[in-house]
């Protein structure tokens, strides 16, 4: 068993005076091809940045949560050392998550063009709200007059999408869902299409730029162009003990146990 | 090409004094399985029976609509004529919608334990809210204490769960929506799950009897009942013509074309 | 200083064995005239029954809760005998909470035809939705087609209001809140209107009856009713310790104090 | 009867090559002291600089709109005519509407720190969620976890606030409501408060900068930055014509009137 560290994570290591040897700085991301899996320390931002470094190599992750439990970052840091053992026991599942690949005619995103949360179009600061004309596979869905639209996956239902009055989606169905962030438009709701659609766009405002994202990264980018976002060819595999239930985490992190009103 | 008529329509049919002749009144059910077309004649509320009638045999489904269109009706009675040419020419697609199955330990709803739209468990009139513990493919997901608890179909998204904040789901996206009628916990947000789920339920209440229903139909059952939903195995299958859009309906029907309030 | 206890509420204390002597078992309703403070006992429900009691004598009343902290009883039982210190040191003040009226062509709720809470307006069981004309002070308001309706007071919005989208509404804030439950018009919000406002309503519905409450209070109605809310001439005058906040029961009952999802 | 003309109107008004003459450009806003109206001809957006010219001058503005009817711009280009008549028989009446004041440490807004339909405070462009820390009248309300946060008059819940969730306001109903942006936090509602509260912010977030606005301006300000509002002294009053109803407004501009889902 070889241990491989980034070299961000290998340099904040050294310098906080851990004395560890026996591992190798990362070089070229394709030395991921040959890994059994990669761990990531920290929270649910940091799960995301780690989808992000594996990409196309689809290595199963394996999230260690160093503060609160996060919805992907599911293993406390107190649990690590039975975790591994888990992990050498090969006493787990692996769930494939689905991402959202964004195309456009123009390059994006340092050639990371994919989440495994949400793609998002907003208005800038100080200009009124946008509107976005949308359509699906070629059809056309509506124009959402909004300070935004979100298109999230299901593990993405738990972030700003819930925010915006999106549902939960379960991470066994298939599913994209489209929210309209603060739309004017009383009548619009959160829109359920199937994680095969292809939904384009095309924004009109006052402003000559608006903002587009994927996940938290997120950049400015003329009206004129053109936005495509789909299901990307791979996808990200989380490592699942067998004590995790996604449910449970939901009723934890959302609070439902207990009705306190009554 | 012979053309029958349900014993209940052809009465009405012949009081109003139309003096047709040439048509078969349908006698058993058994001859629905010969026929091409079953054609329904009303609202969204006739093709909602419509269904029930056709049921596991699956009979293509043409919806007219007598009033204004719907999401079901959607062929307006000045276009019959029309219809009937593109029926003899072939020159439509058929949409399978899923339907909802309601598995009980005692018989209900007449031996028609399915929907199109939607399965609902309500508090009855006078009693307080109720808690509907939960369960997706024997997993606990949350006890909803409630008026109710919705399951709806991706066709059911438009109607009840509609208006009690459940997002719209396309006909292609292949889910339920769990969605509680004013739920106390106000973390509770619609849920999404896949259409090959098993929603099992438990109730508790300060009243013995509580109503569920299918669609229109509706039931009191007592508390002890033990209910399971799934996926109906048969679908219904309706006809769908070239120029007709799913989503020019909901825009129309759903008032998204004109923001008044700009 | 005397002692009375309700009638119920005395033999409820005997069954139990107390040996408690030296109280009066309060006879006719004209004795709370002459009363200092009523102290209620129970839970939020508990005093909502002692503000049908006590009515128009507008006594303060002192809310203990058995259970937990509620929005009205917001003394705990542990705190029972600092409390009864403070009350007589005189260190509290009194908030006064305005009650909704219901004025109708017909004797309704037992001649106690307030709430301090709500008043609702609700289909019957298997009923299909109702539709409320809706009028303030005389002027239309709008039609509401819905599974019901609800006003509110400041008090009863962080109740079935709050269920079905209502706002939050501070004590000192003088509204009532109309609030639809389930309504179709997907477009409809609920509405604050002064509390001078008088608001009349006219149903229909495919049923001949449909249900009306005061609070916990309900009855069956024919359509035909003429009904109008408005603040009730008298208030109900609570007791509040110098340490109270609403705000943080607030907080605490509806779980604001962290963020979970984080 | 004097005519006066803003020197931006009467710029574009000659440049249009109308011939008019009799009128006055308008030099000093001393010179409202003595006008009997200001007349306020284009949308809604133009009312609301109206009453930043107006200001404590208070003179009753009459409401003309160029395009579509508007909340505030009440009177339709075509009935121009009629409109003059009716000020010239006095017989119509005027709603006085209340502003909202934002009192800071520095000075912001070029000395016109008032608003009509809301204030708001908002995370800027690409930074994450604020956190807005809430005191009314110095008691601690909360701690948003949002995009951001609004607090709207009456007059501004039927803008920015009810796209964010909040409730509709009566004009005759004496409040502000607080409703956060995008909330993270679940539990959150839309909060009401009456318009003699003095509401207190600070603000916390990873970003140093964040937006402020009144109605349609908006600035960047430090986070440092002590912010309180309020009522302002003087009032914005509204010229209304006896055949106005502000919620026929509603019922037009928000779709009431017909349901088409059904």
């Amino acid at each position: 068993t070889d241990l491989f560290l980034t070299e961000t994570f290998s340099k904040y290591f050294m310098k906080s005076g851990a004395k560890a040897t026996g591992f190798t700085v990362l070089g070229d991301r394709n030395e991921l091809a040959d890994m059994d899996f990669v761990i990531s320390v920290g929270g649910d931002g940091t799960l995301l940045d780690t989808v992000s470094l594996v990409g196309e190599y689809e290595v199963p992750i394996v999230g260690i949560n160093t503060g609160r439990m996060g919805f992907l970052a599911t293993i406390a840091k107190e649990d690590v050392e039975k975790a591994v053992q888990v992990l050498f026991d090969g006493d787990f599942t692996i769930q494939d998550r689905i991402l959202i690949h964004l195309e456009a005619d123009q390059k994006l995103f340092n050639g990371v063009p994919y989440g495994l949360n949400e793609f998002t179009i907003h208005k800038r600061d100080t200009s009124s709200m946008i509107i976005v004309h949308t359509y699906i596979d070629g059809e056309y869905l509506n124009s959402y007059w909004a300070d935004g639209l979100i298109v999230a996956t299901p593990t993405g239902s738990t972030g700003y999408s819930l925010s915006c009055g999106g549902p939960l989606i379960s991470p066994s169905a298939k599913n994209f869902v489209i929210t309209p962030v603060s739309p004017h438009n009383l009548n619009v709701r959160p829109m359920i299409v199937s994680e095969e659609s292809e939904i384009t766009f095309s924004i009109e405002g006052r402003s000559k730029k608006f903002l587009i994202s994927l996940d938290s990264r997120s950049t400015a980018v003329d009206a004129s162009v053109k936005l495509k976002v789909k299901r990307e060819k791979f996808v990200a595999r989380l490592v699942k003990f067998h004590d995790y239930s996604f449910f449970d985490t939901l009723r934890k992190k959302l609070n439902w146990g207990f009705d306190m009103r009554n």
